[in-house]
């Protein structure tokens, strides 16, 4: 019963983020993706991408599927935000948020409680013996972290 | 054996967020504490006051203590930032972190792991029959995105 209770109230926590977010770039015109969170700082189309990007990969490091955008590596994870990179358009950037998001949504109703006590993919199952903290749920509420982290940037914009 | 380990990932969780930030916090000058995290937001001070008072106040909302610290409520919680309001010293404040984070710690040692399950003060006993995930472990997870939210802001100053 509490292992249900607990992946419920770390997923509730999740999507409350997620949700937060998607509100907030619902609510922007295509023009005001080029505004930044502060002078010479990020542009929000670079948070929207670099968001979509790393829960796109957070599919392989929780081991429950494959990324299916991972030509977003390149402008939004692996390098800063460059106004002279040829990014996908923020129609695009809609679209991929939502793909990813809803592919979550499916793999994670899909997840039986007990295994997000599992390790993830970015350990060893000898350094999980020794530290079975390290599981898909830390993982999950690092990434709700990471979330709010950017989302407190994106509100200064 | 999962409930601890659940309870233990949110703490480590919490535990992050609080150090990241003290170490952000300690690395300043007094003096740095007035610069603002954007133009026209607020100043790292308020920030600084701003978490210390809403972490005093956790203890009574977990139901675990009684605040220490109200009398930075007006300042920095219920107040927007103010550069005429007569804040406490930046000396003071660094004192009243290191007491308010002092207390958590030896309220979150002492509490089984069980009793994180338990309904937070903010909730009545009727409204937690109908929604159990509203436990004080919840409060915990949301309290350490408010951290990363206002990280996130402390990073761009």
């Amino acid at each position: 019963m509490e292992t249900q209770l607990f992946v419920q109230i770390a997923l509730n926590g999740w999507n409350q983020q997620v949700a937060r977010a998607e509100k907030f770039f619902n609510g922007l015109s295509d023009e005001a993706f080029q505004r930044t969170v502060g002078a010479g700082k990020n542009r929000i189309i670079y948070l929207y991408g670099h968001l979509t990007a790393y829960h796109d990969m957070l599919k392989e490091t929780l081991g429950l599927g494959t990324a299916t955008h991972s030509f977003l590596v390149n402008d939004f994870l692996k390098n800063a935000d460059d106004v002279k990179a040829n990014m996908p358009s923020v129609a695009e950037l809609r679209q991929y948020w939502a793909e990813v998001h809803n592919e979550l949504n499916v793999l994670f109703a899909a997840l039986p409680a007990e295994d997000w006590f599992k390790r993830h993919n970015a350990m060893t199952d000898e350094d999980f013996k020794k530290d079975p903290t390290r599981n898909r749920l830390s993982v999950l509420l690092s990434r709700t972290n990471h979330i709010a982290y950017h989302f407190g940037q994106l509100v200064l914009a």
